[in-house]
């Protein structure tokens, strides 16, 4: 770890201080252009990010037409509105805690709660790159939240690239150059009737004989402890309608993708409801590609905050959180037996392992031969990791309802 | 699961009520040749097990000369004297909840308290042998304890033989049939003061053009949450007097596999302060090889039970909690990361994961840059798991203390 950064918000007010001592001086900031629609092209928002970027800004500037640069910057913008969004819900948490001398006389409103702020690590790798890691932990709405950044270069090692070639992609049997930068972020609330959510966009180049490779990757999904149909319907509608904007036959292919992706093999379950999740997109052309990751990034915070805030201060008790803990053993079971980005991440030289497993539960519990009652709000969630449902076109799928039928 | 024993103990007598159905009528029952030190065979002691066999008791008695049955009958006893071992420990802590309708006047002694029993699951596999798994969970001594043992064959899926093979086993490319026994017990106790425990013996026969071929693995382990020397010295100790009889170059060899074997890369630390572990074991002969495991099955009581009596009631806080559960959340790490009895065990064909994941602690916890305060008996404990010691020789090695004068 080679610097870390603080970052101060006055609560519902435009003005921001950004106190990240390598961004100070200097860097130029530019409009924010979010609503260009017609460009759909990231800017440049120094002062908003959550530490200064990886790659120094004057280059990013210089390379603003290199999609590695636009890349970047769209992570960075991502982290921070998403880091905000949930400060946001963390900070409402604290209001009552709140001492006059936390009064910002001059903006007319309380500085949002130390107690309700992201860490922020950047670190840089020696062999090039780095990151950006924020996590809240031990919150009031949020148990674990883990929001990263990573911007890395260097050289595949044969073990990544053979990883790589399993899965279809063309790459000689060596050691090759590559670029990765992607956004990943898994939160994990307090309340259990509150969704965990999973999302991560990565775009890759790998470059080898015949010239570039390039790719993007990504996807969110969602995971509730107590399932909730309404909560369900808005996650992946959100989602869908950010995919039919690049392709209509996006979001039945990448539902699908998550389901088959997010799958525990062992134990024959899903570990959530889904959502979407994608690989090895390059078509069709670049510009096309980054717009759609664009959109899919962009539709994080619609389809999750609404869900936080409609269920963060519902009722639970003991049982309520044991269930809970007990699907967070799942989680992590997933997470350390069968997800790609974690083993990728691990098996890469100098991995930063306290980045990649922020995914990881604060609390989770392991018991021996648990079984949901029958007919119980734990069971119904069983029925749905045990057989994905189609949850925009509300109701089963004739595949699901045929296996009903015949039992 | 196809069969539920129970089995009712009265405590500190030798006479003992075994309520197996499967076992009630009919089998025999031969007397306890385990001090027979010149014949070293193992000999049927239906009515001590933990359930009946899993391969049926006539099968047994008659070819107990071949290998198979032998080692069933070792894993069936060694089950059952540590269940017991453990059980011991456990009621001693309900004494205070008994009442007078738990005490049998027949036999002057409380009846062992049920909480502090285990819960027996025999099982079946359809293609062929099964397990029994015992697990205690919720205890007042032990937070969590499993002590499994199965006896598989069928055919190795080529993913596993392909496992074998890249270990040096020179095997055919194909399905080829196996049988497989073994004892696999993880104590998790309560106490942060008391180490966790992990021990497994199990032997191999591989049927292929050539002929059988077999093996025997295991080792035994400690996983302290705070270092206590002695313990280690004690621990170690026990498992190089049992290695000693049979060759004196066991320990040595054996305790540095155990170091290489159990380590956590990605964070460059060992899961405990080792022990002993060994892999392919087919030399001098079978016979030698078996009293070899006999010996270290039988030291896993000696080495363990004195540090859980020494530390059982020691005091301790939520601090000490909180950092037994983040070193638990490494143990996870191990087992669903790097252990490939738990690769191997989720990969078999109809694999029963409850008992396979029985290893998992009840409770865990991962906090994003957790780091020990300086010199303090976390840090000291991390120490010893960042470079292991040699415990025997009381001291360090000659490696570790060159590399202490450097810094």
């Amino acid at each position: 770890m080679s610097y870390v950064g603080s970052y101060k918000k006055i609560r519902d007010r435009p003005f921001r201080v950004y106190c990240a001592t390598a961004i100070a001086t200097g860097y130029m900031a530019y409009s924010h252009f979010k609503n260009n629609k017609v460009e759909m092209k990231e800017v440049i928002q120094a002062k908003d990010y959550m530490a200064a970027p990886i790659t120094p800004l004057h280059e990013l500037e210089k390379n603003q037409n290199d999609m590695k640069a636009q890349m970047e910057l769209l992570i960075m913008r991502i982290q921070a509105e998403f880091c905000r969004a949930l400060e946001k819900e963390e900070d409402e948490a604290w209001d009552d805690d709140k001492t006059p001398h936390e009064y910002d006389f001059e903006n007319d409103a309380f500085i949002i709660s130390p107690d309700a702020k992201f860490k922020v690590d950047r670190w840089t790798r020696p062999t090039g790159g780095g990151g950006i890691t924020c996590v809240l932990q031990d919150g009031r709405v949020f148990e674990k939240a883990g929001v990263n950044i990573s911007v890395v270069s260097g050289t595949l090692p044969p073990a990544a690239v053979q990883q790589m070639r399993s899965r279809g992609k063309n790459l000689q049997n060596a050691e090759l150059p590559f670029f990765a930068a992607g956004v990943s972020a898994v939160i994990h609330p307090r309340n259990p009737m509150v969704p965990t959510i999973h999302f991560n966009y990565r775009y890759f180049e790998v470059k080898d004989k015949d010239g570039v490779q390039w790719w993007f990757g990504g996807g969110t999904d969602l995971t509730p402890y107590y399932l909730n149909e309404e909560d369900a319907q808005l996650f992946h509608t959100t989602l869908k309608n950010a995919c039919d904007k690049h392709d209509e036959t996006y979001y039945v292919r990448f539902k699908k993708w998550c389901d088959d992706y997010f799958h525990i093999p062992h134990r024959g379950e899903c570990r959530g409801i889904g959502g979407i999740f994608f690989d090895d997109l390059d078509s069709p052309d670049q510009k096309s590609a980054f717009d759609f990751v664009t959109s899919c990034a962009e539709a994080v915070i619609p389809s999750y905050i609404p869900i936080v805030q409609k269920h963060k201060d519902a009722a639970y008790g003991y049982y309520e959180r044991q269930w809970q803990l007990l699907r967070r053993g799942r989680y992590v079971e997933f997470n350390l037996m069968y997800d790609r980005g974690t083993k990728f991440g691990l098996h890469t030289p100098q991995a930063r392992y306290e980045s990649i497993l922020m995914s990881l539960p604060l609390n989770a519990k392991w018991e021996y031969m648990n079984e949901p009652k029958k007919d119980s709000p734990e069971e119904q969630l069983m029925t749905v990791l045990k057989q994905p449902r189609d949850w925009v076109k509300r109701g089963e799928t004739c595949k699901s309802q045929a296996q009903r039928a015949a039992v």
